[in-house]
């Protein structure tokens, strides 16, 4: 499992996003270091390095000899889901703070959404119109449940970003932790269900795994609440989509904030583009840097070529 | 200067907003305290205490006995510009954490909706576009300069919110502190003019004075840095409205978020309505709880009936 130091081929496997185009030139700085793309590589055999995020299903066949399969993204839901990919290959993803920075930025700027009814001001100012909403309507931050489906980098840093804002944030874990947490912390396969209950405003940042698919249905919904939001932020895969504009349209929820779904992109026809008590952002709640990549990346290959695990390589098994 | 403890006669002074409608349900529950609007004054003569916002110029003439004079705000500028006032009566204001979390969350969502262009996720939204922007365009936030004008409760708990969403805040206080910081704090009267030059997003949260007053004209617009953006949340008298259009439309600063207007509310016809660079919020940014209000009341009172200067005085002379 350890790399050799000669010059390493690799192969950039996406799906959705052209990763040459976007990371090429950041990558050229690495030394020792070759990427291409699929219909470009010189010998398949020769391949031991796949850079890759949603690859199109089956396209790690070709590449039988890969060591290590380095994600662009915190998820690696999509490599995991390919059957294509090599039993033993390590899969290492990115954490990095910059990018949990933007991702608390992002949470941040929709937790505000909601509990100012910012579209409100928007749509005033359309028609020129001074219209407050707040003076004396307002609830306390304080006295708003923010809840953080999720805690790991994402997650601590949305959570921590939220407190610092005065709402009363709350989150909630697969697993249980046994460090100090900065927020209240529910733990355990269905903290995520007793979170929705309590919470005002939902931010969903979970991994994308065989328990959490499909959690967000009619039922999650229908215990959040009344009147509360909901912040989309992971994969689309966790929410029914129906069940929530369903629970949109009969007033149970008052909005919601979405940045992925089930099909990206999402389609010019979808109601959630035009829904009054919607949000859509095109899954760009957090980018990553090149250099985060980059970075990553030297990681994984620095490990490997000392014969470690790379220090962000998910277990498989769970699936983050 | 001590209040007697027996119950004392209060007046509203505002011209702009209806304090008795809203607060009078709360000052309901402290004790000893009879509230009137200026038209329904039992005896002018016993007025001791007005419950202050934006007066009436003149409208502290017809109480010569006041012994307190409490803002229903932060700042206190309506109050002490008005020559009506006693020279020596004590002007309290309010200081509140949850206000500050509030204006806290509102000037983050406004550094978010510039640091990553929003507005242009919310028009592709409207043509159902799925429309990326800050994939590999994004700058970092923490090579993201956020200045931050005005250091007192505000000032404060904004630098901090902001500084936990990863940027690099910079605050600039008009007087030198003694005490340690959360951020880099430039100090001095001409902190603020020497913050504008670095800040990439500006906001504005200082105390309306002698100073300050036209303070953002058009050389302190032209030093701040091309492409940067102004977030104004203090009071309409700091800027000079023209320059800003015409440094909107000649595309030195990329946007702004104004929430205070030298006419408020901002007449229909104002170019700001519909400017596509400018965001107009009817001065909400910081709302303050009935009960924030009550407690300042309570305390100033309490403050006064043992013949000390009530804690949240201001000194009239620096005007906060």
């Amino acid at each position: 499992m350890s790399m050799r130091p000669e010059t390493i081929d690799g192969v950039y496997l996406c799906d959705t996003l052209d990763l040459e185009r976007l990371f090429a030139p950041t990558l050229a700085q690495l030394p020792n270091l070759r990427m291409f793309r699929p219909e470009g590589v010189p010998d398949d055999a020769d391949v031991r390095l796949a850079i890759a995020y949603r690859p199109r299903q089956g396209a790690f066949q070709a590449f039988p000899d890969l060591e290590l399969v380095q994600s662009i993204a915190a998820g690696v839901d999509g490599i995991l889901a390919d059957r294509s990919l090599p039993p033993d290959v390590p899969v290492a993803r990115v954490r990095d703070p910059e990018q949990a920075s933007i991702m608390a930025g992002f949470a941040a700027w929709h937790v505000v959404w909601h509990h100012r009814n910012m579209r409100h001001y928007l749509d005033a100012a359309r028609r020129g119109e001074w219209s407050r909403v707040s003076f004396n309507g307002l609830r306390a931050p304080s006295s708003t449940v923010v809840g953080v489906l999720g805690y790991g980098t994402m997650g601590r840093a949305v959570a921590r970003a939220l407190a610092g804002l005065g709402f009363d944030v709350r989150a909630a874990s697969l697993f249980a932790h046994d460090e100090e947490t900065a927020v209240c912390l529910l733990s355990g396969p269905d903290a995520p269900r007793r979170l929705a209950i309590e919470s005002d405003i939902l931010i969903n940042l979970l991994p994308l795994t065989a328990d959490t698919r499909g959690l967000i249905d009619a039922d999650f919904l229908a215990s959040m609440p009344q009147g509360s939001a909901l912040i989309q932020l992971a994969r689309g895969e966790h929410l029914d989509e129906v069940a929530l504009l369903e629970a949109l349209d009969r007033g149970h929820l008052s909005g919601a904030s979405l940045d992925v779904f089930a099909t990206e992109p999402l389609p010019p026809d979808h109601p959630f583009w035009t829904h009054p008590l919607v949000v859509v952002t095109p899954h760009e709640a957090s980018v990553l840097p090149a250099s985060a990549v980059a970075k990553a990346l030297r990681d994984s290959l620095e490990d490997l070529r000392a014969g470690r695990t790379p220090r962000t390589a998910v277990d498989r098994r769970k699936g983050y």
